[in-house]
C-alpha cells in the first residue's frame, strides 16, 4: 500500500465495473444497458449549437432538466437533484444522511457499490441477509436504527419489493431516511415516487442509463423532499458544482420528455424478457422472478464460472458474480430479441455438447 | 438544520459558485470561462453517430482520453487520470491523500473550494496567510506535516510561483503530497508537469474549463505518479466510477490534439490581457500581476462592492468575493478584444460621473 495514502483511503474497498470492452464485438449483456438507441429527440437536442456552447459553464442549478423531471414525476424543483450519474446521487446521499451515530443498513446481496460507498464515509454499515428465496422482508429493518437502502427491483436478483411495503417501512419511523435505489423500476416495478409528497424521509433515485438509454451520458437523479434534496445539495456543493455538463443536461431532458418512446422501449423489454426466460426455463434453467432488465439465472448443470467463460469465449458478455450464495447465477440483460436469440441459441448449443 | 442530516453533513462548507445566468445577455467576465468556441476538431469530434452510442457507457478508465493526455504531457498512461471536472480531481486527491492524522494546507487566499472540500472529508485545515503583497513563499509551508494544496498560478489574485519555488517544496519533504492546481497554468505560469518523472510526491491537476473552451463539458485532470494516481483511482472506483460521460472523453481527447487552436486561443487571452492591464491602470485601477486569464484589480474611489454591482447593473458580470484582505478587488476575466473594450468603456463612463 502507498505511503501516500490517507487511513481513510486505504480502508476503502473500491468497486469494479462490469467489463467495458471497446473494440470487440462482443454481444454485451453484462451491464444492463438498453439495446436501443436513445430518443431521437435526445440526438436532435445536441445540435451543433449547444456543442459550440460547451465553452461556458453548465448550469449548476441543472434548472432544464431539474423542470422536465418535475413535470413528468407531478413534483416541484425542488424535490429533484440531477447528478453524474445515480452513482454519485447514492454518494451524496450516503455522506448527507449517514455517519457518526447514523448507520446505514442494506441486504447481503444487493448493488455491491453501496458496500464501496460505506467504506468511502467510514460508516457503521449493517448487511442484512435476504431470505432463502432471495425475496426482502421489511420486517427484518423495521427496527434497524439507521439509513436503509433497498434497490427496488433488486441487483442482481431484479426481485421487487411492493410499494406497501416500502409505506410500511417510512411510518414505522418517520426520522429514518429510507433510499429507495430506482435503477430498474420502469421494468415492472412499483415506483414510490407517488409517495414523495405523504413522506418527507423517503428519498427515490433513478438513473437514465437502463430505460432511457442514455448509460453514456451519466445522467441520473434524485428525487425526495424538498428538506432531503437541500440536504443532498449541501454535499454535491462541497464536492463538485458543476456535476452535470451541458450535454448531459440537455440529452436528459430530452429522454424524459420522449415518454412515447420510454414507454415503447420499456415494453420491449418487458416482452423480451418474458420469451427469454421462457426459452431458458426450456433449457433447464432456473431464474427468480425479475422485475428489472436482466434476468438472474442458474443452471442445474453447469457453474456460474462455466457459463460466464464459456458465453465470453463465444463472444457473449454475462456478469457473473463470484460471491456466497449467488455463485451458481449468472446475471443476463435484456437486449433486443436479436441479441436474446443468439445467447439463447448458444446456449442450446452448449447444453447439447 | 434538517433531522436527517448527519453530524458530518451538517459541518459542510458549501461552496458558491459564480453567477450562470441561463438567458440573461450579460457580457460574462465572472467565471473565467474562455471567450472562444471549443476547437473545430471538438465540434467533429461530437457526430450524430457518437451520440447515438450514448445508450452504451462510457469506459471507465477513459483510455481514449487518457492517451491523448499521456502523448500531449510526454507521460505514460499510469500518470493521467481524468476526471468529471478539476473539482472532482481536487476532491479524490483530498481524500487519497488527506485525513486521520494527515492534516491539509493551503493559502489563506486561494481557491475557496480547498475549504469546502477540506470540511467534506472532515480535515485538520491549515490556511498559511499569503505575504503583503499576497505572494506566496514556499519557505512557509516547509515544516508543515501534511499535504500542501497550491494553486499556481493562484486564485483569485493571478499570481504565480516559479517551478524552481515548488521543487524546493517537493524536495523537503518526500513523504509529503504536494498537490498543484494548475487550472490556469496556460496563460504564463510555469507548469510543474516536467517534474512529473522525478518526483513521486507531486500531483498536478489542471482543467479543460479555461484554456481548452470546455467549461460546459466538465474535463479536468490530474498527471502525477504511477503510485499517486492508482490512490486517486481507489477513491474514484469508491465514489463513481463511470465519472467521465462518453461525449466529453471525445472531446477532452479532442481538445488536447488541437494544439495549434490551443496555441493561438491562449496567446490572445495573454495578448488581451496585457492590453487590459493597461486600460485599466489608466483608469486609476491597480492589478496584481496576473499569469491566469483574469485580473485581480482594486480602484482607489470606488469599493469592490460599488464595481461588481454597478457593472452587473450595466450588464457586464465580474466577481467580487465578500473576504477579509481582498474585499476590495474585483476579478475580471479576460475575454474578447470586443468585451473588454466594452467593459474599458463601462467603466471610463463609471468613474468619469
Amino acid at each position: 500500500m502507498s505511503r501516500f495514502l490517507s487511513p481513510e483511503a486505504a480502508r476503502l474497498a473500491p468497486y469494479t465495473p462490469g467489463e467495458q470492452p471497446q473494440d470487440q464485438p462482443y454481444i454485451k449483456l453484462n451491464t444492463n444497458e438498453s439495446p436501443f438507441l436513445p430518443s431521437p429527440q435526445v440526438v436532435e437536442a445536441l445540435s451543433r449549437e449547444e456543442v459550440e456552447k460547451l465553452y461556458l459553464y453548465s448550469d449548476p442549478t441543472c434548472a432544464h432538466l431539474v423542470g422536465a423531471l418535475a413535470r413528468r414525476y407531478k413534483l416541484q424543483p425542488e424535490n429533484v437533484l440531477p447528478a453524474n450519474g445515480s452513482d454519485e446521487v447514492l454518494a451524496f446521499a450516503f455522506r448527507a444522511f449517514c455517519g457518526q451515530g447514523r448507520p446505514v443498513a442494506y441486504p447481503d446481496i444487493t448493488y455491491s457499490f453501496y458496500r464501496s460507498q460505506a467504506a468511502l464515509f467510514g460508516l457503521d454499515a449493517r448487511m442484512i441477509p435476504l431470505r432463502e428465496d432471495f425475496t426482502l422482508h421489511v420486517e427484518d429493518y423495521l427496527d434497524f436504527p439507521g439509513t436503509i437502502v433497498i434497490a427496488n427491483p433488486n441487483a442482481p436478483t431484479g426481485i421487487a419489493v411492493p410499494r406497501s411495503h416500502i409505506q410500511h417501512l417510512l411510518e414505522a419511523d418517520p426520522d429514518r431516511v429510507v433510499i429507495v435505489d430506482e435503477a430498474y423500476v420502469d421494468f415492472g416495478a412499483e415506483s414510490c415516487v407517488p409517495l414523495i409528497p405523504r413522506y418527507d424521509n423517503l428519498l427515490v433515485t433513478q438513473t437514465m442509463s437502463k430505460s432511457r438509454s442514455l448509460a453514456g451520458g451519466r445522467v441520473g437523479y434524485a428525487l425526495g423532499s424538498g428538506e432531503l434534496i437541500a440536504a443532498l445539495n449541501r454535499v454535491k456543493y462541497s464536492f463538485n458544482p458543476y456535476n452535470v455538463n451541458r450535454l448531459s443536461i440537455l440529452a436528459g431532458a430530452a429522454a424524459v420528455e420522449d415518454d412515447e418512446y420510454f414507454q415503447a422501449c420499456t415494453a420491449a423489454i418487458r416482452e423480451t424478457r418474458t420469451r427469454t426466460v421462457a426459452a431458458l426455463e426450456t433449457l433447464g434453467f432456473s431464474a427468480l422472478p425479475s422485475s428489472a432488465n436482466f434476468v438472474f439465472a442458474r443452471h442445474g448443470r453447469l457453474s456460474g464460472r462455466e457459463l460466464y467463460e464459456t458465453l465470453k469465449e463465444n463472444g457473449i458478455l454475462v456478469r457473473w458474480f463470484d460471491a456466497d450464495r449467488i455463485r451458481d447465477f449468472i446475471r443476463i440483460t435484456i437486449g433486443s430479441r436479436a441479441q436474446m436469440a443468439a445467447l439463447v441459441e448458444q446456449l442450446t448449443h452448449l447444453l447439447e455438447v
